[in-house]
């Protein structure tokens, strides 16, 4: 076997913001890297790898930082994604098999595969099969994900970015609210099926003149539909608009989803047809009877690049690098993290994690962070989310919309 | 009566993110001019009058040019809107009489109201009346509406940003969309019932690497449900990933919402639960049977002033100030408009058309911009887009959110 070693990367889940952050990142560093020949990016993730589709991202981004900047600025995954989980190697090697002799073909001496927790496994069940093999190869992970769900680490990349674009679009929604003179209600549902971070980041919006949201719904609190009608009266005593956050997966006592509960309005479709927030906006409508709207953040959450937090974009292009600075020192089977040293100023430490602690884990908030009457969060959550939203990107424009990196 | 003549100006109908711009405009003309003794804003448009709910805007905005930049900055209506139609005065005097008595009262000689078609309604009949009542008023109208829909101007104020807003946000729902290696349909709604403007700004998303949106419908052409399947299926042939840019306002042949046939489904309801979106996503998904989602660009479309469009933000502003010079000359009963003298470079001129000739009218895309077959828009219609996106606005943030002005 030559001594050419050369660095694969992927990347793989759902879309966030500054997942070609990290991208850059490994890039950046792989080409600096005198110990690493060539680096190539898999299309599509682990199934890039099993099909061969390799760019050749080292004679791609060699000396042209400004397309490096670009990429850094681009949602979503550049070299595209997958949903692909691998069997258990002790049941079926025959993928694991195909993979290393792919990887074997490409000298590939390092694998970076950079998103959720199903990723996650990915790179478990990888890197732990190269080591019984016997195959010299460093599989490392990188997080990413903006439901800040994975364990063993402060926040995840694609939060912040996330969180600032929640916060930001609440409190334009608000402008938009208060200007009648009339009674609403309006209801924004927020991405998360399991875990509230997201949610939880509305309540940025407020400030010296904006209190909204005025009520905060997540979904590791059960939700009852009586306690939030009589929360919105409560609410319309005091104030005319009243602006609520919720997760589009609160659930009730039993844990079935509250989406789901329009099929009682129904038998031919609702469930398909509508989601937490038309749901709510219904019963609101019928029960309270003043104007009532729903507003679903929808995919722009996890891709509006334009309003990208730099301190989001700074640390995922670091866990980037820094990856790439793990995997040289021959360690295998762990997922580079960020920990929290201090809130103010906002200080964080890279570390490492045994990516079997991370893999199909959720991280969900703590209860003691959601107020007692679950219609609200706490300072703590606020302290904790506060730094992770800080700071603008530099995006270019041109002819007035956003410059991405895309493929033709 | 005292020589003392003040200013009043209000806000009315549906937000626009420069409409405050146009409030900056008045203000800040208003204060400098010295036959303008008092600049008041009146809250909930013409409601404030009758309310005699008055700020004093000279007093809260003198010498203090940052709380203008941030005015301008600010969406929706800063003094609070309303949807109020006056009656004739030949019907009934009685709200006509009361407005006047209060106008005397303040000694209100020039009244600037920024709307749509509805408010240039209230600027004509004010205006006839004071002239029939002999009271020696100037009372301007000056325009604002995403839709784009006024007729006697080039585009309207607020047009430029929403329009901004929706081409970026198709971009990067592009870039959220491209990534799966498998075949997906994404419907975007846009809003517009009746004239196709901003939907035909998705257009501005396509860039060199970019074609979305693949297909546009207006819903100034009516919408055959079969040759839209037909479309789809073409464009399934050539690529992976097809966005559909949709106008909530498509009907069929007999005019009748596309989005209402979802009553066809089922009769429980589905009317108000759905959108045209969310209907042709079903369609989409009984019929063609791949990955199909559909999102609608909410009120952040008109709200979300991060993304100002400078142009609009700029020429919202001089518009502001130009109706103060209109009025002091004398003139009532016209409404302050832009004409565009060129394409490249693009140039407009500033001008005045009579109220009447604006009010209660739509201007809807001429039929010659959509291309023969429905599903898309013409060069034309590109060459008259691309100059009024153009620009970033100066957003600050704190905190990492924008910053924005608004009441306690």
């Amino acid at each position: 076997m030559s001594k050419e070693k050369n660095l694969l990367v992927g990347q793989s889940g759902g879309p966030t913001v500054v997942i070609n952050s990290s991208l850059a990142g490994v890039i950046s560093s792989g080409i600096k890297n005198k110990e690493i020949e060539k680096v190539y990016g898999s299309l599509h993730g682990i199934q890039g790898v099993l099909k061969e589709e390799f760019v050749d991202l080292g004679e791609e981004f060699a000396d042209n930082q400004p397309k490096i900047d670009r990429l850094k600025n681009t949602p979503s995954m550049y070299l595209g994604s997958c949903r692909y989980k691998l069997s258990s190697y002790d049941q079926d090697d025959t993928e694991y098999k195909e993979i290393f002799r792919i990887f074997a073909k490409y000298h590939i001496g390092y694998f970076f595969y950079i998103g959720g927790n199903d990723s996650m496994d990915t790179v478990d069940k990888l890197s732990s099969y190269g080591k019984k093999i016997g195959y010299d190869i460093s599989i490392i992970g990188i997080p990413k994900t903006i439901d800040n769900d994975l364990v063993g680490m402060d926040h995840t990349p694609g939060f912040g970015s996330a969180a600032k674009y929640i916060a930001s679009s609440v409190l334009e929604i608000a402008h938009d609210t208060y200007i009648y003179d009339t009674n609403s209600v309006t209801i924004v549902e927020i991405m998360g099926r399991n875990a509230g971070w997201l949610t939880a980041a509305s309540a940025l919006a407020r400030n010296e003149y904006n209190l909204a949201p005025h009520l905060i719904y997540l979904p590791e609190k059960a939700f009852q539909v009586g306690q939030f009608m009589s929360d919105i009266r409560k609410q319309l005593e005091k104030r005319k608009h009243v602006i609520v956050a919720v997760s589009e997966g609160v659930k009730d006592q039993h844990g079935s989803y509250i989406s789901a509960q329009s099929s009682e309005i129904d038998q031919f479709g609702h469930i398909m047809l509508s989601g937490t927030g038309k749901y709510l906006e219904v019963m609101v409508q019928s029960s309270v009877g003043c104007k009532v709207r729903s507003v679903e953040l929808n995919v722009l959450q996890r891709s509006a690049a334009h309003l990208i937090s730099l301190t989001d974009q700074q640390e995922a292009f670091l866990l980037g690098e820094r990856a790439v600075e793990v995997a040289l020192q021959g360690i295998t089977g762990v997922m580079v993290a960020l920990n929290r040293t201090s809130d103010q100023p906002y200080e964080v430490q890279f570390h490492t994690v045994p990516v079997q602690e991370v893999a199909n884990l959720e991280k969900k908030v703590p209860l003691d962070w959601i107020t007692p009457d679950g219609n609200d969060i706490t300072e703590e959550m606020i302290t904790y989310l506060n730094p992770l939203i800080l700071g603008e990107g530099q995006i270019e424009y041109a002819k007035g919309i956003p410059c991405y990196l895309g493929k033709k």
